[in-house]
Formats: C-alpha cells, sequence, structure tokens
C-alpha cells in the first residue's frame, strides 16, 4: 500500500508541476509519463497477491488493532470497488472522458453547448453502466457519489436539499429586499507584490506550516499533497480584486492544514487519507467563511490589512469591510457565488445529473433546464453558454455525484464549527484577539488525526453528538446575515 | 523501453522539485518516493520479457533500419552491463554509498577526512568488486569510465594526461610570471534581480528554447530533463560576484541546448539519449568557455550589459572585462577553478582514484596523497580537508572514473569548435556581431541530433576527421591567453 502511495504521490508532483511549472511544449511527454505511473499505480493495487493479503488478513485478523482492521477493512472496500470495472471498461471510459474534455474546450471556445452534447450524452451513458457495475440500494447516484463521499446517499441528500429549497431560497430573497452593502473599495488596485506577500503572512497565521508546505501561483487555486510533511497550496492574485487571492488562501490553506494534520505514520493507508471529499471542504470553508468571512476575525487581522494597503482601506472602517466581504447578490458562476447562493448553485447541479442518471433528463435538453432552473432559483437569465451550462469542467471529466460535496462542505463545517464554540468556551474572543490556535488544535485532534477511521457520519455524530443536520448553517447564517442586513428574523 | 523512460523521467520531476522547491520536511518521503520509483524502473529494464525481446531482435534484426539496429545494440549492451550486477549487490552498494555519503557530511562538518576515510574503504572495495563483475581488459578504472563514458579507456586518458602534465603545467607556469589581470570590478556589488534577469535574456540570446524549458534557483547549479521538450537549468547568483551567476547560465545552457536538441522522436531510446558524459560536458564547456570567455561573443554583448550595469561597468572597456573572466589563477577548490588551472584538479582525482582501484594507495594514504599532489601541480599549501580532499562529493556518492569526463569536455570542446571555425567560415565574425545561431546549428547537425547513433571516438572523428587530441586545447589556449598575457609562446 506504501508503495502504491509513492506512485500515487509521484503523480502527484508531476502533477503540481504541470500547473505550477510546466513549460509550453513539455505538456505532451509529461501526459504520456502520467499515463504510465497511472497504469502501475493500478497494477500495483490490482495485483492478486495484494489482494490475497488483503483477504487474509480480513478473514484471520485476530492479533490486529482496531486501526490496523480498519485499514484492512477500507482497503478491502477499495479494492471490491474497482474490481468491479475491468480494464476494458476504464479504457473506454478513459477514451470517453478525454472525447468529452476535448469537446467541452472547443464548446467553450465557440460558446455552443451542442458541440458538447454527444460526447456528454456517451459520457453519461458509460456512467449510468458503470453505477449499475458497481452497484446501488435505491438510486443509481449513489454509486458515484460513493466514490467521492463514501457512506452519503441521494436519499439523505435529498432531505438536505429540500430544507436549502425550503429554508435557504426564502432567507436569500428577503436579504436581496435590503439595501446592499458598498464594497466598491475591494475592486481598487492592490498592487500584486503586496497581495501576495499578505496572503503569506495570513497563511503562517493561521498556523499552515510552510516547513511542511509552500504556495504557488496557478492558473486554478488548488492545494495537493505527497505526504502529511509536503502539502502544497496554490493561489492567483487579480490586482484589482482583493478578494480573489485573500478567501483563496483561507480556503485552500483550510484543505492544507487538513492534509498537513493527517498522521504521517499512516502515510498510504486509508488512515493517513482524508476521509471525503465533503469532510475535506468543511475543513477550506469553515477558513474561509465561518472565519475567515467573520468579524471576530477581522477585528484581530484588520489594522495589519489597512497598514499594508493604508491608501485602499485606511479609511475603510472594519465593519464596511466586514459587510463588504460578505455581500450577497447572485452571480452566473458557481466559483463567483457568495456562500449562500452557493447552494443554490449545487442544488442546480445535483438534480440535472440526477435526472440525467436516471434517464428522466436527456443531454440534448440539457441546456434549457439549466437556464430555466438559474431563473427559477437565481433569478438570473443565462445570457449563454458560457456563463451556464459550459461553465464547470466536472461533467466533462465524468466526474458526476462530484458537486453535492462542496455543500456538504459547507453544512460540515458549520455545524463541526457549532460544536468548537461549545467545546472552547472562549473561542470567539481567542479569534477575535488574533489567536486562532486554539481552533486548529481542536480540528487537529477532533477531526484530522483520524483520516478515515470513523465514516464521515460516524465522525459527524462523535464529534458533534448529531448526524448532518442543515439547521446548523442555517443557524451560522440568520446570526451573521440579520447583523449585516440589520434585521430580524 | 519508453515506459521505463516515462519512470526515470518522472524520478527526474522529484528530484529536480527536491532541490528546487521541497518544502524542509518533506525530504524524508520524498526520499521514499524516489526510492520506490527507482525499484519499478529497475525491475522494468531487468524484466526477462524485455530483455527476451532485445535479444530476439538482434538474433534476426534483418528488417530493422540502422537507428533501429543502433537501438537494439546500445540496450543489449546496458542491459548486459546491468546483468552483472544481482540485486544483492546493488543493495549491499548503495548501503555503502549511503554510509560514505553520510560520514562525508560529518567529515566536512568537522573538517575532518579521518571520518570519512573508513566508509570510502569500504566503498572502493566495493566499486574494485563491482569493476570485477563488469570485467575490463586492461585496467579495473575501464569498467567504471565506461558507465560515464562509453568506449574510453585509461589508456586513452594515460595518454591525454602525459600531455596535461606535459604542455598545460609549464604553460600555465609561464602565464603565473606575467601580472594579473585586474578583476576587482567583478565583485562590486551587482543586484540580484538585475543579474537574474540579465541571466535569463542571455539564455534566450543564445537561442535557449524557453517553451521547452525553465530556468529557477538551486544551491548548486545543474541541468535536467524530462524530454527533449522540457530541459530545466538551474543557477545561484551571488550578489558580490557577477562571473558566478552569468557563466553558469552558459554552462547550463549548453547543457540544456544539448538536451534540447536531442530528437524527441527517439524519446526514451538510446539515440534520444546524450552521447556520454565527456560529450555532454563539451557543450556546455563550448558555451561557456570557448564561446563565453571570448571577446568576440562579449564585443556584441557587452554594451547591453553595461547598460544593466552602469555604475559597475561603464568605465570598464571590453578588453578590460574580456581580461578579467579569463584571469588564471589557481585556486584549492575545483570548481572555482579557471579553465586552465582545473585540468590539474581532474588530473590529481584521476591519478588518485586510479591508484585506490588498483591498490596502489591506500585510503588511509588519501589525504597525504591529495595533498601532495596539490603543491606539486598547482603550488598550493591545503589548509584544510574541507579545502582539499572533502571537497567533492563524487567519490562519497560512490562515482569513480566519472572526473575525467570534465576533462573530456574541455578537450573535445576545443577540437568541436576548431572545426566549427573551419566549416563556418565567418563564425567568429558571426558571434562578435551577437549572432550565435550558425554555431547551434552547426551543433544541432553534427552531434545533437545523433543522440547515441555514434560512439564519442566515431562522433569525433565524424566530425573533427580525427580522434580526441589534446593538441586542439592546447592551440586554443595558447592563442586566447598569449593574447590576453601579452607574451609569445
Amino acid at each position: 500500500m506504501r508503495k502504491l502511495a509513492d506512485v500515487e504521490y509521484a503523480i502527484g508532483v508531476l502533477s503540481w508541476d504541470k500547473e505550477v511549472n510546466l513549460p509550453l511544449k513539455g505538456a505532451r511527454f509529461r501526459s504520456q509519463q502520467v499515463a504510465t505511473l497511472a497504469g502501475i499505480a493500478h497494477d500495483l493495487f490490482t495485483d492478486p497477491d495484494l489482494g490475497k493479503l488483503i483477504e487474509e488478513l480480513v478473514a484471520d485478523g485476530a492479533e490486529l488493532d482496531e486501526a490496523q482492521k480498519r485499514n484492512i477493512t477500507l482497503s478491502l472496500r477499495d479494492l471490491k470497488r474497482s474490481r468491479k470495472l475491468d480494464r476494458d471498461f476504464i479504457i473506454r471510459r478513459s477514451q470517453l472522458v478525454s472525447a468529452a474534455y476535448h469537446a467541452w474546450l472547443a464548446a467553450r471556445k465557440t460558446n455552443d453547448f451542442s458541440v458538447f452534447a454527444d460526447p456528454l450524452a456517451e459520457l453519461v451513458a458509460v456512467k449510468r453502466e458503470e453505477a449499475e457495475k458497481i452497484g446501488y440500494e435505491h438510486h443509481p447516484y449513489d454509486a458515484l457519489l460513493d466514490e467521492f463521499e463514501p457512506g452519503m446517499t441521494s436519499r439523505q441528500l435529498d432531505t438536505l436539499f429540500v430544507e436549502v429549497r425550503e429554508r435557504l431560497v426564502d432567507f436569500v430573497r428577503r436579504i436581496r429586499e435590503q439595501p446592499e452593502p458598498n464594497d466598491d473599495f475591494l475592486y481598487q488596485t492592490f498592487p500584486k507584490d503586496s497581495q501576495w506577500n499578505y496572503g503569506l503572512a495570513l497563511l503562517r497565521k493561521i498556523g499552515y506550516d510552510f516547513d511542511a508546505g509552500r504556495q504557488d501561483i496557478s492558473e486554478h487555486p488548488f492545494t495537493i499533497n505527497f505526504s502529511p510533511e509536503d502539502v502544497r497550496l496554490t493561489t492567483r492574485v487579480d490586482e484589482h480584486n482583493f478578494a480573489t487571492m485573500t478567501w483563496s488562501c483561507l480556503h485552500e490553506a483550510g484543505h492544507g492544514l487538513y492534509e498537513q494534520g493527517l498522521p504521517s505514520e499512516q502515510y498510504g493507508l486509508p488512515l493517513g487519507k482524508y476521509l471525503s471529499l465533503g469532510i475535506h471542504e468543511s475543513q477550506s470553508r469553515m477558513w474561509e467563511n465561518n472565519v475567515g468571512r467573520s468579524l471576530n476575525f477581522w477585528q484581530a487581522q484588520y489594522p495589519e490589512l489597512q497598514s499594508v494597503f493604508p491608501e485602499q482601506l485606511g479609511d475603510v472602517p472594519v465593519t464596511d469591510f466586514f459587510r463588504a466581504i460578505n455581500k450577497i447578490t447572485p452571480s452566473l458562476i458557481r466559483v463567483e457565488s457568495d456562500e449562500l447562493h452557493y447552494h443554490f448553485h449545487v442544488l442546480i447541479r445535483y438534480e440535472l445529473e440526477k435526472a440525467l442518471l436516471e434517464g428522466s433528463l436527456e443531454v440534448a435538453d440539457l441546456r434549457d433546464a439549466w437556464n430555466e432552473k438559474y431563473l427559477a432559483y437565481l433569478d438570473l437569465e443565462v445570457p449563454d453558454d458560457r456563463r451556464g451550462v459550459l461553465q464547470d469542467i466536472h461533467w466533462a471529466h465524468g466526474s458526476l455525484g462530484y458537486f453535492p460535496t462542496y455543500s456538504l462542505g459547507s453544512f460540515y463545517a458549520a455545524q463541526f464549527y457549532h460544536q468548537a464554540t461549545i467545546d472552547i468556551p472562549d473561542l470567539e474572543q481567542s479569534i477575535s484577539q488574533g489567536n486562532t490556535k486554539p481552533l486548529l488544535d481542536w480540528l487537529r485532534e477532533n477531526i484530522h488525526c483520524h483520516g478515515q477511521f470513523y465514516s464521515a457520519n460516524e465522525l459527524c455524530e462523535k464529534v458533534t453528538g448529531a448526524r448532518l443536520n442543515f439547521s446548523y448553517f442555517m443557524d451560522y447564517a440568520t446570526k451573521k446575515y440579520a447583523r449585516i442586513y440589520d434585521f430580524g428574523f
């Protein structure tokens, strides 16, 4: 398993390097090198000797401790899943992904979904086939979702998203009736170097360990790790938008802190890996939003920020800054969304991909369905495909079942953060004095160190005493936005 | 073979990243990841199926063209060599290398060779064993040398180094009797950013392709490639020494231009690989010295350099600059040596490692032997081990037989460059007008594109009509330094 991890992390280094360093002409052989390593990793994992060993350990594991047993059980789970997809299927799927990806690029270029429609339809068909091969109890969606969010089901998601529809739609509508906060001052000129240095300082302040990581520039921010002792972030800097760099830093740092907190002695084993994408995202969202868009946090950090940008922010009170960075306004683009509208973006994608999978929606009708939903949920006319159904790469990659993990992240974050304020009575005060270490310690101890020892549902119950519940997010949103928009609920 | 190359280049990416990017704590798992990939590469190369296939193609290769035949022959050569060393031997050797390397680090710290002596003695013993396993005709040295410089023998080296002793020692002594050129102005303050940008501009000017490569900072400059389309250089910048960055750039660019000129359609095959370390070094030395320390080159480049550093160099005539960058003065440290004394450094190491291998010198006496030779050849008292026998990493890595390739590089460079001036009559004029493209084109056509199609001896004869001959280097040195030191020979 560790040898396999070595190869997978080597792929990680090659992929990171591709985003951060690769010279233009280097792409061709780099793809080939990654494909070769991916083939080697696949062979290592499906090596019959490894499978036999795992099965023997499951059958006769009396001497193993709980952690070892869990490592074995989870390895067997992953192995069984991978055995359901034979080599021919994987090759066929990867060819369809490649075709769909290139069609998506071409469609974006011409701003025309129809270029993407047929390859996507073929890809959806193969994903449906995949769901059948993997197997599921209630809905084919569950088979795909399980890869990203083990243990989560479409039934649990349906319950959550019913509440999003019932409670959040109305809440956001009421906010939108209030006067908008002014955020013009976030869009002045903020020199790139100063932003970059400020971002690094912010990362240090919240406990990101630069001896076990680094930050670089890439087109799209991401976090990647090659061990808990080498966890790398990327960001981007927009000279005319202070928000781009700052909250991407905090978001990626949340991912990075999680990876740096995984137990290095479990390297390559399930207990050394992140639990699920939803739990991963709970860490990034917590630092980005629950902490990073709170008044408490900026009460401590703002004077330094003002000293870095005296001309831009010297005259702006921290309360105005706080209101500006929490402005609620619908946007066509998911990744540019505020933290409330965000869940409508996810909800729309969830409804659409579920419908595609069960066959109640044809890819040919996807654009229209997309546009209708944006009108219904966000009150927005979609002006073209690039700002509509073509905006995300996920479907072109064949990643159906991925989007809900983003919302799960916010919901878990709210529930965890609520628990942290109970377990650490002076947490808010501590943050308002510039000390986020108690929170990080709490996350390390309650979430990071466990890897995959608990399932996400188990972890949530263990930490908060309850299963995932949308109310925590609603409570967080209500408390925060009532203050900003100055109205009672 | 291409799959193997993919894995080897992946190791390359991980190694490059280690030197350029790795956070402090990342080293432990990175070493493990590299070791795993190295094991996989070894298994791929020694896979009996590959060996059988190569042998079949050798036996029945009537339909193959010359290039394919040569690829097969060379692959079999490498395979046969690797078969002579069994797994146990390789593990034992790698353990001794690791022990010797750490002893070398410790010895450097305490500045005491005796800490390194015993592990080195064991390593020399295992290298002697390796030479016996590999086999040789005349001298065990040849078996080791062959790994770095295929086809070269200690007899051929002896002949070359006799001339170094007979002709170069006397020549340098006569130079040293002349007044030294002033080079103080090279050691003013040259701001790092300006140096860095100037270095990049210089690389562009001589034809290094930044779409197929990049330059970064590392502790020790090096060149590495992951395909001919991704060739990376590193350099270092010393604010108080203009020479450090500039000639390291030119040197590494020489290596880089060679790698960028290898045929990409031969990726992973011998015809897509550099011919030998000596030939590789001929490319770096040519751009560093034959071109990069010539008056012609700087006659074109100097005005721009002056405009970048007007305060430092505005008042320095190009002829003074030319003299300064060619100042001949003995140094204790090989990597800080001028281009003439350099060969004494190599000669000393060659004599010592040959004696160690044949058993005529014991490791216990190595320090004394080293110090005696520095007195004899360079007229220098070695003040301590760190500036003496402990200065290079090569022996600690088990790389006996490597050093001579540095001198071979200079000698090949002189002979090739001489031929280039014959084949391109206006070469010198073109360079003095700032156009080095004719030289690069000539190198591409005569050297780079062949990969390993010819042996080094064959290539030298094909290109220059003669075998490697020290006289070309002597002629180059005589012509150049007579001018600088203003005396007849």
